[in-house]
């Protein structure tokens, strides 16, 4: 278990690399029943600057969260997120990756004593490393209880 | 097609309502990767405080999204959202419905005379009307070129 | 609400196009349960005259239908359809769209002052403008109750 | 294969049954983009004469045209459906099968003397007994070439 | 119903061919949870020695045994596989098809009176011929009650 | 990257848990074509001995593959399965979990210089600890190269 002392701002993790397919947006369509032609319509979009058909927003959203996702860490819950930017457009066969960094720990406003937020900066960047989406999480994290001293603490007490 | 100056504040529009199903988690884990036992595991959820399995957030941040998804305005592109926030859980068999409403018309940061800012509170609860998500979703809207009248202008000019 | 006496003939509305995607097809033999080599076996197609993977008749008929779906209308029910027919084969990739043109509106043979019965032709058509499938789409709809007068009516009436 | 010479009329085959699920039910939703409340939203439909969700007509029609589908006979091509009509509401949990009798065999209007149209009439019941939907399906099948003789006069004859 | 008499080594079946898509292949990471970069990502396997995504060898396996399942014998129960072979990858756009031949008819180890183990060597080939996966499909086979007669042996009999 | 050498017989890990859905069982009929009865048909399961509709047994096999899938290691490859063994029969609503543990390292029978093999057991138990599937999970993996010094042997010898 991480406690709100345990996080380090500036650590980071990446995921895999995912190739976002067809199968991808017309799932993400059929679960969110957007089917609007920018998704669906090759021939449409034939006609657009774009050329072609663009991954939904949320759809880019939802696979760079999951793909975030590691360990489980009882003591930390999802809040919300901050300033989600769709920055570039996403085509059938772009690779995406998503990097998650630790970018400042702040007082829960209201419980500071329980609570802590930890905010981390997301950033999806496709196969020429241009990044579609930016976005930042926030979770809420517990801070260490008293009678909970951190296993680095005590290692390093007992190599005293 | 509606154009920066055609938005006005105040307006709202509401979705059907929809069924979050055990369909609708398994597939959203398999879009995305999640298979966090929160989501996934009914037992382990059984011997938690929320006692059953919840819907990922980014499962009703996506279909609240495209309940929302109406007619199409090809003068308005998403931007963003901001301030996402999970308000509550939502489990196998709750209803929600989405409510967008314009809340804020903004001129564009760099090009002000071509673009505005169109910021909707967007709003989920479910059958007990309890909100759920809540998020600012941002389009980037074009001005009105100066040689496109307004049809409603038009139409009050020539009633004259 | 729209009762028989507000449908007017002769009116029609179409959808958006969607291309028809390979994971159309593979959902689609996945609900049904059809695995038919024209539809799954590309090796096989490229032997046949058509060449490639044929889309099933139902799946084209069911976007059609669903691309169709509009505003609801409580007065009406689906009752059934007449005369479909699978003209012309759909493949990977062909964007296909739906147009409904109300044709004739009939009594319900057995309940002719409770109901009324409208034919609404379907027609659907790929990029090449050629028709893939028609059919007539049948709803029973209810006739206006006397104490109910039509909007437009008493539209009229109040201008009077 | 089976030229239009072997069909016997009265001929008759069923399906194995098939529980109607809910994930049937989304999963038709996300495939035709039809979330109409009578389908999605279990709130909204117990507030209704059917008091539940219902499924749609047209996945109906496809699981039961597609639990129909046997062997493959390359000298028949589906036509059409003739008189389709959705007579009780399906809903989650049902379990419905299918049952195909030949019913006429006609020449075809313009080539008779190369092709004939097979008549299939389509029952599908509930577990209940009930008819839930019914159809004509109409192929067109090939008429036996002067050269290929039937197995079984070929065989009737050898035996003389 | 078949009994473990009536079965008889050295007896085949094949399935039809079917494509393997990337809807299958996202469809199946979907359901398991493997998202490794070797099915999902083209960008990573276009620097490996195989050069584009991988198939799951579950996902062959389980459409192979799919492929192969045909009319249900009451008589037997699915046991097990022995000598699962992965040989060679499938990679997008390859058509397999399934055989599978009855290998070897054994006494079942604990109630060699009641039932036997009916073995059955599956392999699976591309559309170059080449075996990509083999394996021994092995049943339980409930032996012919002394009550019932072989419908051959009856046939025979009232031959004499 | 771990090597031949480095994998020590013993050792396991397991998986979080995962409640299998008729979703699940529904999807994976759609993936295989296995639209079985026992799977598919309440009305005919609960006129059978287990009562209610089975999962089939390659969703559960590749289900338990995919959730032991854990951390890349590029010195293995998937090589096949031993003695599959479908135990006992998993419902809808049952949370399994899988196990891996090595149990053997063997040389690789042709090139024993280069690559070794070892065997995992993997085992699936339900919510109430039985057992529902249990194989052998074999990996080609390659030993370390002579130039390649192991981080233990390497940290070993700098502690000298």
């Amino acid at each position: 278990m991480t406690y709100f002392e345990d996080y380090i701002v500036g650590e980071s993790h990446s995921s895999y690399g995912r190739t976002v397919t067809e199968t991808d947006i017309v799932a993400h369509a059929g679960q969110t029943g957007d089917f609007y032609p920018h998704h669906m319509d090759a021939e449409f979009c034939s006609t657009q600057p774009f050329g072609q058909r663009m991954a939904h927003g949320t759809l880019i959203l939802s696979v760079a969260i999951g793909m975030l996702a590691g360990e489980i860490n009882e003591e930390a819950m999802s809040y919300g997120y901050d300033r989600v930017r769709f920055i570039a457009p996403v085509f059938i066969g772009d690779t995406i990756r998503a990097r998650a960094e630790l970018v400042e720990m702040l007082d829960h406003p209201r419980q500071p004593e329980r609570f802590g937020m930890a905010h981390e900066r997301v950033t999806v960047t496709n196969q020429r490393g241009e990044t579609v989406l930016a976005l930042t999480k926030i979770y809420v994290v517990n801070r260490r209880p008293a009678d909970k001293v951190s296993p680095t603490a005590s290692h390093n007490e007992s190599g005293l």
